[in-house]
């Protein structure tokens, strides 16, 4: 197991019923099943498309909870796109993290721990989609086809998918220790 | 992803107060949390030894729901320590999976697809300790330091840890669908 460490340069809930889209906040409580009145909160959720092996709408454990961007990857993504830059907000992440290289290649059952205790478990890669582009979009409308080149720019970059492993209080500019899984050794 | 498939030998359950050892059980419902009833069932666990992160004892997400073991890997074992068969009982697993070879090196965030609709969702491999080959040496008391033993035979072999992502009622016998997760191109 390798440690790192890395700062939490924003917190972002996705609370508004019309949109994806994040707004920040200055901290939240993290509670099993994520940031409560946020879209992705609860300890199950549907199958959607991300999970073809259950029919769409089966209640299903919730994997998704918390959803996290780095500011590295995000500027990766932008200036692929030819675009000054690509906010939080827009993908609907929750958290942002500043100082830590390739976030999405960060392996399943990774850890990250807040300085008041709470922790995050990595339960993978977020997979690209469309509507993340789309938003980017409006945003520049001057330039052409972002919603679809947003899929390929966007491919191993997009962040992790998180579930709550411990609940606590975190706070915007939190260092955050960064426990990575060692597949062949890993850990519980 | 590639998809295998193999056969549930045998449920079993932890339900009696004084012991980690299971007793077989022809179905079960498995539930969001596990197999009501059994001393690993909940949506929250108490963190031991396998999570130093967290001080032992905290509420956290619990990701040992149900564990599996096959019987390739028992035998594996079993001619290890010398004797004639290692039990699932006794190491205190509640699925024996046949027909799946080194199932212990099944990848984070792998599928277990029941016939009824049941899933489980694989959280890593399970870490050896020596209370399993303790009970192992009950039953051999003519062999010595099974205990001990068990620690290096049971290493890669010791089986997996899941949590149900989708409930349902399970049979002895049901043929599983396995999804193996690539984790160069993983699943959600």
């Amino acid at each position: 197991m390798k440690k790192t460490v890395a700062n939490i340069q924003s917190i972002l809930i996705a609370d508004l019923p019309e949109t994806f889209v994040t707004r920040r906040i200055p901290e939240v409580s993290l509670e099993f099943g994520g940031i409560r009145g946020d879209r992705h909160f609860g300890l199950t959720s549907k199958a959607d498309s991300r999970q073809p092996m259950y029919p769409r709408g089966t209640e299903i454990l919730n994997r998704r909870q918390i959803t996290m961007v780095s500011e590295e990857e995000l500027g990766q993504i932008a200036k692929e796109l030819g675009i000054e830059q690509v906010l939080p907000e827009w993908l609907g992440a929750n958290l942002l993290v500043k100082g830590f290289m390739e976030l999405t290649k960060l392996t399943l059952g990774s850890r990250i721990l807040f300085p008041n205790g709470a922790g995050l478990i990595c339960m993978g890669e977020n997979m690209p989609c469309t509507l993340p582009g789309e938003e980017i979009q409006k945003h520049y409308a001057d330039h052409e086809k972002l919603a679809t080149r947003f899929v390929k720019a966007g491919y191993k970059r997009r962040g992790i998918v998180c579930a709550v492993e411990r609940p606590g209080i975190i706070h915007e500019l939190d260092e955050v220790q960064i426990l990575i899984n060692d597949y062949t050794n890993p850990m519980q």
